[in-house]
């Protein structure tokens, strides 16, 4: 990783800089709408459909809501995160000194069992740098033979934090490779805020080309809103930061099981939370933001709000995003739509903010990385 | 539908002006590609990999082949038939005499319990046309469900061609509804190569984008080949006419099972096979190819070859599509997919006919009306 001294500071502007180190590594992925999910978003829940929920009791809120789904699941490696590690592999490689020092051959380093093992290993392969990747025995063997399949050197650890740091920790000394951590990062939150950026742009080009379609005078220029998912929380406040000064408003969304929304607690209470314990189905999220993400998310305020879902509403939202916009997204990809379709904190705030007109809101629908084998035990057996 | 004599020639030029009809009311689909995906169809198969199936003892062929989906499981309605419905619906409202004469009340209809049902129903609401639509008690209730939620009159019958028509026949007796059929009839054909003219553009653009971003000369201006499923024929038809004259080639795709490749051994016999009886998995393509795609296909010779694939074969490319592509097709809209991966006639044939060069290779995925239930069940336990 790029030393911290040396990070171009946090805000839009390097956002934007960053966005034209990966672009030529990564896929503007395309942004898609769905007319009916946004009428489910847009229909009012019954009195009785709050029956039996957290709700129960409330006026069910009627919010206008026009979703516009930013399609991260079909980036490549199938998440955001291949667009954070080539921005801190790029860095790297332009760091004074670490490719004529040997960089290129002692390589980078990571312990991570998801996504980022295996963007870091694309972004390393093709740039000639060697990766190493510390894993637990116990992931997945598809993840496995998949990191392996970018050109990693899978080393395997035992499964908590301690021992996973611990082998990447002797790897580092061994071979004098770079950490590269997931999220808790600036080049990390920079690279991953592009696509907060491609989703902005895209949105009005599609407003003002539906607007020449018709033959009217666009009626906005943009969205109102975006949504991401916040596990680390690189991504969400790399979204932030990309929109910063817009008066594009930024929410973050996160699973409630076991704990699992660490953001939301401690943006409400006041500090972050260091450590969490869940085995969430939003398996992305399953870890507790970093302080570097904090400090935009809840220090600078970029973040308008956090807001949390149940593990039945992340499955009902995921049913819908594979039924309805035939996509396959990972259940963390799910959990901004399950918030906006489920959450009535949510829901009434739009609807107390956005009045008559309505929010066009940007969900970001993160990752696709889930076998066939995982959505036929989740779904499987019913109709 | 409108009458035969009024139908424009089924020519290229037709195909344009359909799609200056239904731009407005249809998506124009993403074009996505796989580096994952092409690099499968380009690697040569081992003389193992070859043992036991039909190819045992041949050598496998090497083609070059860079895949580009045509992504219609995005369209209105989760398939391609929202275009040949939206173009069939206007046409009608645009004949002479028909509005006036009370046409909008006295409706269309169509039997079918698949995609074009709910197409038809759509495109028949968003005109404020009244839509019938005979469907076999036995159809899936989701299904129902979907065609009544489009607006639709739904009309039971028994499940054969005859009990089907012979209530279609009743209610355009009854009503003066007008039939319009799922793909027998050249504003059909029409509608659907609709979509054939957008992949070629939006190909020729995103080569000539990659171009721009890389900073050199396009190598090409577009596809060298188009592949898309066969069952009706509408839609290839119709995508054979939006390539007339361009050089580009056009194939079609079917399941083997049980004979429902009528349309490849009706090509390669030299009549057409007007009935068949198949469960194949790919349930959009258990149709005999009809006489008016027949004369585009065949007669006039603008499809230059069919190619057919086993059961196992199409369920193996749904898996690659769900998992490489993130991409919630139907069985019906891997057939194409899997001809390209596994099918070595075609594969033997492009590296003949491309050489070192490879083709760019055009693929359609007609449509994702797959629930998560079906999913559930066809890889449910496996991993």
């Amino acid at each position: 990783m790029a030393n911290l001294s040396t990070c171009p500071p946090l805000t839009r502007a390097s956002v934007v800089e960053a966005h034209g180190v990966v672009a030529r590594h990564v896929h503007r992925t395309p942004v898609v709408t769905n007319r009916t999910l946004s009428a489910m978003a847009s229909r009012a829940g019954t009195a009785a459909e709050l029956e039996g929920t957290r709700w129960a009791g409330r006026t069910p809120a009627a919010p206008k809501i026009r979703l516009w789904f930013k399609c991260e699941n079909l980036q490549r490696v199938g998440a955001f995160k291949a667009r954070g590690a080539f921005h801190a592999v790029e860095r790297l490689v332009r760091e004074e000194g670490w490719v004529a020092g040997g960089g290129r051959e002692k390589g980078v380093v990571t312990h991570s069992s998801g996504n980022h093992a295996q963007a870091l290993a694309l972004a390393a392969r093709e740039n000639g740098i060697t990766a190493h990747i510390v894993m637990p025995t116990i992931s997945m063997p598809q993840k496995i033979a998949a990191t392996k399949g970018y050109g990693a050197n899978v080393i395997f650890s035992g499964s908590t934090s301690a021992e996973r740091e611990e082998v990447a920790a002797r790897v580092m000394a061994e071979t004098g490779a770079r950490l590269v951590p997931p999220y808790d990062h600036p080049d990390i939150m920079l690279g991953q805020g592009t696509m907060g950026l491609e989703l902005q742009e895209q949105v009005a080009e599609m407003m003002a080309e539906e607007a020449r379609a018709s033959g009217k005078a666009a009626a906005k220029r943009g969205l109102d809103a975006i949504m991401a998912p916040c596990g680390g929380g690189g991504m969400l406040s790399g979204v932030a930061l990309s929109c910063e000064g817009t008066g594009i408003r930024v929410f973050g969304a996160e699973p409630s099981h076991q704990g699992a929304d660490d953001g939301k607690r401690g943006y409400y209470g006041g500090a972050r939370i260091p450590s969490v314990s869940t085995l969430t189905v939003a398996d992305g999220l399953r870890t507790p933001v970093g302080a570097h993400p904090w400090a935009v998310i809840y220090e600078r305020r970029l973040v308008a709000g956090m807001y949390s879902v149940t593990e039945e509403e992340i499955v009902a939202a995921m049913r819908l995003v594979l039924e309805r916009c035939k996509m396959v997204a990972e259940p963390s990809a799910c959990v901004p739509l399950a918030v906006a379709l489920f959450d009535e904190e949510f829901r009434a705030m739009v609807e107390r903010e956005a009045g008559e007109e309505g929010w066009d809101l940007g969900l970001v629908l993160s990752g696709g990385n889930v076998g066939v084998d995982a959505i036929g035990r989740m779904f499987g057996g019913t109709s």
